[in-house]
């Protein structure tokens, strides 16, 4: 039984969906839908939302109500919660299933998070991030006058605290000390250690990877010093689709069971997010 | 609402159950019991399995036909399947709900194994056990005639390879030699780099720290050299008496949503394995 599968929004994250399910034996494309298109067109089990994060809501919403199962990777944490509230009432209400926040941060990392506490509930969890480019803080640093173009980069310094190294092209005639003090005025930039450095070109910077080094030291029963660690080195966008493909299975999976609803990854067994038999799963992982 | 849960088997294991439950604010311990006891005295909502792995099978199922909820970190890799066959049968006819082969391998391993073959379903993971002591080996060098007591260490040589370092103290009058000799040629052993060393006494070398290496190289979609890591360096027995506890919590949770049957924790949703209120787990860890 093959999940047919939309994609709406056909930018990094759009395009590597696109391979993954691809790659997918269990996955059929259903359609590449623009933002702007009518989503009543949409014919699918299941939409991956790849749209800019604030879109999200909206688009979610409205397949919902029409029973369309959807994952996406919103990916502002502190509305993730907010979120799952309000699509989980038109997901009942409609007999359908959103997976929301599923990407690798929010995501996949959240289910290390939830793991790593479940294995020593009390202690530090230290989240560090990159080396990797920085969505938020490029266009913070894009938006500062004289700024032709920029590449902010998230540098992991350990225990959560990041340096950005943030480089700069310069607009024809631009003061460089002038940007730079601006920039770091930025309440983007305020509170890190930041540099900024004017290069000739950001093209030629241009690199998708990134990674993420998670550490917990922390306590199981009364026993402190239990140490532990998640590392990757990846290519952003590929991660991303490859994990809204594996939560649109795991929807499917939900929905079969009638569990309807919004849900984050914690909230979903990982065998859901996987495809294949379920004997031969659990005889290989477990 | 207090979880009741008993403990059978006051061994390494069962001790640390006892830790993690006095640790646990949810949690109210019921009573230990010896794996000699009468079963019918139990009086508990969940019992942590704490005896060795090959009792598990009966105690879980006459434990589950009375109603109760079990936990146990049964070990045999290649026997889970059917254990969770068999018990999820007697744990359905009865209403209750059976955690299996909850430790750290199999166990959390096994849900980090499950999380990486979703974010790269192509490509080969590999875990490195140790440096920690093995039990199965242990118990084979210590059969070996002439051995008094040993400890058998398994090293992580990288890619799924180990090497055993074979402590062994030797019985009075009996030949290195010969213990080396057959040692080697036992089964445990053979397929494996193994170096024997005999020491004086045993007692002195014990230390119940162990770790892991899990490493995955994937394809995420169509997109190679996706690098992913976990390590860990712990307690053996705490983490397990942990896990216990925090699967036990899962298996409330389960019977609470009338999901009765034996179950593996890559198939149970890790928010289920903490305390606390859903909304502040979510938002702290998504």
């Amino acid at each position: 039984m093959q999940t047919r599968i939309a994609i709406l929004g056909y930018g990094n994250i759009g395009k590597a969906v696109e391979q993954a399910v691809l790659a997918a034996d269990d996955m059929q494309l259903a359609g590449i839908y623009h933002h702007n298109d009518n989503l009543d067109a949409i014919d699918a089990d299941v939409v991956a939302l790849c749209t800019p994060t604030r879109q999200v809501p909206d688009f979610a919403e409205k397949l919902l109500s029409r029973g369309i199962a959807t994952v996406d990777s919103f990916d502002i944490h502190g509305q993730i919660f907010d979120l799952r509230k309000r699509l989980a009432l038109v997901a009942k209400e409609h007999r359908a299933v959103s997976v929301i926040a599923a990407g690798w941060d929010p995501g996949s990392d959240s289910v290390v998070r939830a793991l790593l506490l479940a294995l020593a509930p009390k202690g530090i969890t230290y989240t560090n991030f990159g080396p990797g480019r920085s969505m938020g803080h490029t266009v913070a640093a894009k938006a500062i006058p004289g700024v032709k173009n920029a590449l902010s980069m998230t540098i992991p310094l350990g225990t959560g605290i990041h340096r950005r190294m943030v480089y700069v092209e310069l607009e024809e005639g631009a003061d460089f000390a002038t940007v730079e003090k601006l920039l770091l005025q930025d309440d983007y930039f305020a509170h890190d250690e930041t540099h900024v450095v004017p290069v000739p070109s950001i093209d030629v910077l241009n690199n998708v990877a990134h990674g993420v080094n998670l550490v917990r030291s922390g306590v199981s029963g009364d026993t402190h010093n239990q140490r532990f660690e998640f590392n990757m080195e990846i290519n952003n966008p590929a991660l991303t689709g490859q994990v809204l493909v594996s939560c649109a299975r795991a929807a499917m999976r939900m929905r079969q069971e009638q569990r309807y609803g919004a849900f984050t990854m914690i909230e979903i067994p990982p065998i859901y997010l996987l495809s294949g038999n379920e004997e031969q799963l659990i005889r290989t992982l477990v």
